[in-house]
């Protein structure tokens, strides 16, 4: 009788299937993903994530695509509707270590009860508002994360904590340099 | 009689003061902004944005945080709760774009009529799933926007836009490298 292996509330068998399906065709690793925006009023914009391309085609797994607002809050002459972008880049950090934790947990038989972040990062806003200075972006981040787990050591979270580090997404993407290309259509 | 100026939504007088306030106390510019996840349950965690820090003193601005979720596609093992981490840096800078863009242009005299961004990163899976090879997170990140105006030239648009890749916070973070230092505290 097949039975399914779920701990921490990740699929095990798929996770290690989607392992072996890499292993098998480089081409299932890559994805490419898009997010949208559209100009709302001052700093408001309204965002949506939808689909995305996997091993060389778009998916059909978001018919509906997620909704964001983002915007400045009063000091930074905003109204305060949503979150704003740089807030945002730490969120998807913290969001990035939770699932690297748990799934990697998962996949080394640790069970996980307690999991939590916070992540902070030092702005300075001269160069956004046109007065040079340092550069326009965080000067540092910095996580903090917290972890319970019934069967695992410290050293062992301690290790996984770095290994997380070492593959994830967002902390690779913040860490090193990413080309970033960007056109303009002016419209009639 | 005082009379307020707004243009794009923004208030240029406060924009100006802004810039006058920062010029005469370079600490008014500087922030720290936060955000806090916690894992719920596989890839699922809810993210929360809140107070934030401006020049040493954390504000009121925010009595409510941001509540947000995120979550992996089925494809990545998730159950599609909320956009991935990944793709919130996507939205981070079409985000970011769009207020330095719409602000920049309230300070220059031009009228924004209509202002969207689409936003695209390509990514390997093989080092997040502990296979090696490429880096974790995006080999290459793709903009492109479409800017309507009544009032400006295609060449002062073009001019924005690079104007506004220069001085874009998220875009600094991405193309450039940030100190990330990450911490794990293991409770009992």
């Amino acid at each position: 009788m097949a039975t399914t292996t779920t701990r921490n509330g990740v699929d095990v068998d798929r996770l290690i299937a989607t392992i072996g399906a890499i292993q098998a065709d480089p081409s299932v690793a890559t994805f490419t993903f898009r997010a949208e925006s559209t100009w709302d009023t001052g700093g408001r914009n309204r965002g949506l994530i939808g689909e995305f391309e996997h091993a060389g085609a778009r998916t059909t797994e978001r018919p509906q695509p997620f909704e964001l607002v983002g915007d400045e809050p009063p000091v930074l002459l905003g109204t305060n509707a949503g979150p704003n972008a740089v807030e945002l880049v730490l969120q998807a950090l913290a969001f990035c270590y939770g699932v690297g934790f748990v799934y990697n947990a998962a996949a080394k038989g640790i069970d996980v009860e307690e999991l939590r972040y916070e992540v902070e990062g030092d702005l300075d806003l001269h160069r956004f508002v046109g007065l040079g200075g340092p550069r326009a972006g965080f000067s540092e981040i910095r996580a903090k994360g917290w972890v319970r787990s019934s069967n695992a050591t410290p050293q062992q979270l301690e290790e996984l904590c770095q290994y997380v580090q070492d593959t994830s997404p967002v902390r690779d993407i913040l860490a090193d340099r990413v080309p970033v290309t960007t056109d303009l259509v002016v419209l009639d």
